[in-house]
């Protein structure tokens, strides 16, 4: 691929081993496509002579034996195993083939990593009530599912804006929390030069890449929302999927009849894209263009395998909004919308809140998976108290965690920046590892059969003060070290 | 008082107003003592002319108008309540007034800073469901209670160890601890000056403070677990009690019997008490005296009015020990144990874990209130996974949020360091804000009358873009301050 040459990027890019793990890859045949498989994983090597191995979403970065060329994509693993397939029913969508009865390649890497049977990939997401999001024009991206029934999954949020960041800074970005733990990457860039950090990110990028079309429609229509239409929102759709984006959050529900709703609020709409989108309808008094050409948006993302993230726009922005009319309307609509959807053999996941008490937050899970027939639900936190800016990524991992154990399937982070200010790469390892802690924390509630091996033998090795392997074992050895380090292994070491 | 005069002890003390904050008091009538309280509120002025009065357990260290000598103790506020209070039934503990249907001055005290009736404080003390940690001894402090019933308390933990830290450094830690919300404090030290330590702690100290006696009655052993005695552990408790020491941690519910129940366990015995405990009955296969000799350390308790809480020396140190039998045998002991001090009029409150999944939290609360016939539970965390150590404040922040929710009235609070090393001066206000957020997120869930007005006034300011109001209601106005100024303003300013 030649988009990324010539340009007057060069990012520098975090490569090496995480400290104390090696890259493994079990190998796994694919009857499907008389493949072997090579499924990545992080290998922790314990000086008792025993072994750990966990789920890796580090992509090629942390493999010595991988050259590492950010001005050239990374290797296109799915190309081959897309070029064959032949679609059934019209559809090249996972979900069809689920359908179909046929475990792709894509669905028994995804089942190796979870160390579970590829069947119940297949069942989960012929049910809808998991995705695999992997667009047709990503082949560089290693397979993973998105559901209930699998481990609990995390997407971190980047994107440069008019102010401040560079191409390259995102690129590494993207690199750098996929290092950490985060399962996919959302590219929220505003500004200039988006297509461009896109293209960037896409082709370096070993997780699925989400975005929100219509932050970039916006900017193409001038930043003005009354001068949005279906046809630049269509046109960015397109632009967007043939340059590889795996899902997309798509603010569809945002109903006109749903904004006085949230007049009463104490903080009104603060989803950016149900801002722009009730805007939209109220300038022109009509009904949201992506309700109406839904089943239009649906072709598209079906030809390409782009899996919808049906935004809720009508999220609540404070603990006084939780769980209010306006939020569970959006989310009955939600609900026809996936069915829809459902019915065009696209995969469809549901994004929800935000800002919920502890006592309103299975409220959430359960209602979107009985209007939402079962589709994986994806938050943001959620917040559990709003006192405490500069702590956002601690109080929305309090929500963050419970929701998962109550069914969510994929966790948005938030960092310590959230509500203040841009995130910086301090901010972004930060988010991602407590987002990796509460996820984590949720897969031991649920009992994730290879969830708790992982405790035991950290607990094991800090019982028996083995300091080296208890660091390797850590979501994060080089913090675990340095606070080690900073003080003699007195009492502490002792007592837990 | 004299004791702190002529040492070579010159603490550095950080003093003054949170920012945004001034100290305000509120001024009650107190029928019993016939005298005006003045209860401290910390009071944030907004700029849309309305104000917001937070709990303030800082003491006179943020009111300008009091000066602050380390040297000399803090204004003692209730020498004369205690000096007037005549004994019942030979009993001058809270418990025994609150039975007898009175309400000091000291449980006024505590209602009015909860914003709660009077009359609800002195039930719940009479019922043995809240405690009122307040030493005949510690005249300094300013009244607090701990019951499920109440705002959720959170304890940080200070001492010195044999190879780091000064007495000066555990006075600022005490300090430092209080201005950003721990609501008690207990002094962990051992190693050498532990009683000039805790002098210096106490005299300066505005919230009750918590020891566990068996660490430096094993100081006075020699180190040694087997030379431990009744006697010896007697006088510590004696002399404790007389500093003014206002709960003790008092590991009674180690039997003899419990300790092989934990040798199957991944992680052993962790509670360092517990430990101790179980080394002293091994080596004399004897009962453990603090058992045997129960009823007597009640006489003592009751005569200082200091209040118990019972250790849970056999909590599950690891997600694999969680709800183990080695746990709630103890747990069913405490329970026994609970009944003999309510008997002597001695209040109590019984510790808990730990390290727990979430699935197992509840179970925790539930058998705590069933087999101590509701006594306040005070836990540690707990952590809800093990494998990020260097982030244990969070790990044990998911847990400590959803136990209080749950019914836990005061969680002992967990840094960074947590497993790796000492915590520094910034390891306990991360520890600090972090534990008063999740207790915090607590009070919201149970409903408590107070809570949501907090969140609601920092909403409405974060939705009005009042910067300057969102930052003097954050929990840490400094650093939410702080991280806005890294980046401007641009469009997290404007989403949620």
């Amino acid at each position: 691929m030649t988009a990324l040459e010539g340009r007057d990027v060069r990012p520098g890019i975090t490569t090496g081993p995480i400290t104390g793990s090696r890259k493994v890859h079990l190998e796994i045949s694919d009857p499907s496509s008389a493949r072997v498989l090579r499924v990545p994983q992080r290998r922790v090597e314990l000086s008792d002579g025993t072994h750990v191995d966990l789920y890796d979403t580090s992509g090629p970065y942390t493999d010595p034996d991988v050259p590492i060329d950010p001005a050239r994509e990374l290797p296109p693993i799915r190309r081959d195993w897309i070029a064959e397939r032949k679609p059934i029913g019209g559809a090249v969508t996972q979900v069809a083939y689920a359908k179909a009865g046929t475990i792709t390649p894509e669905m028994r890497f995804a089942a190796a990593r979870e160390g579970v049977d590829p069947e119940l990939v297949r069942e989960e997401i012929a049910a809808g009530r998991a995705v695999l999001p992997a667009s047709r024009c990503h082949p560089e991206s290693e397979p993973m599912v998105i559901g209930s029934r699998f481990l609990v999954k995390v997407n971190a949020n980047i994107g440069n804006s008019a102010v401040t960041s560079s191409v390259a800074e995102e690129v590494e970005k993207m690199v750098w929390a996929t290092r950490w733990g985060a399962d996919t990457v959302m590219d929220l860039s505003t500004g200039r030069r988006i297509h461009e950090t896109r293209e960037w990110i896409l082709r370096n990028s070993p997780v699925p890449i989400g975005t929100v079309p219509i932050y970039e429609a916006l900017e193409k229509a001038g930043g003005d929302p009354a001068k949005l239409s279906w046809e630049l929102y269509r046109d960015t759709v397109i632009e967007q999927a043939e340059q590889g984006v795996d899902y997309m959050t798509v603010h569809a529900g945002v109903l006109l009849r749903y904004v006085p709703l949230t007049a009463r609020r104490v903080t009104g709409i603060v989803s950016r894209g149900g801002s722009i989108m009730a805007a939209w309808c109220l300038a022109h008094h009509r009904e949201n263009f992506l309700y109406t050409h839904f089943a239009e948006l649906c072709e598209i993302l079906r030809s390409y395998d782009v899996t919808f993230s049906l935004g809720d726009g009508l999220r609540p922005g404070s603990i006084a909004d939780a769980n209010d009319e306006a939020q569970f309307a959006e989310l009955r609509t939600l609900g026809e919308l996936t069915a829809i959807a459902r019915a065009h053999d696209v995969q469809v996941m549901i994004e929800g809140p935000g800002h919920v008490p502890m006592h309103k937050i299975e409220e959430n899970v359960a209602l979107a998976r009985e209007l939402c027939d079962g589709a994986p639900f994806y938050t943001l936190g959620p917040l559990a108290t709003d006192v405490a800016p500069g702590y956002d990524h601690i109080t929305s991992a309090i929500g963050a965690a419970q929701i998962a154990w109550h069914g969510t399937a994929m966790l948005c982070y938030v960092t310590p920046k959230e509500h203040l200010g841009l995130p910086d790469r301090d901010d972004v390892k930060t988010g991602v590892i407590t987002y990796k802690l509460a996820a984590h924390a949720a897969d031991l509630a649920k009992g994730h059969p290879r969830a708790q091996e992982w405790d035991d033998a950290l607990s094991k090795a800090r019982f028996e003060f083995r300091w080296q392997d208890q660091f390797h074992l850590a979501l994060d050895p080089d913090t675990a070290r340095g606070y080690h380090d900073q003080t003699l292994p007195a009492e502490p070491a002792k007592t837990a």
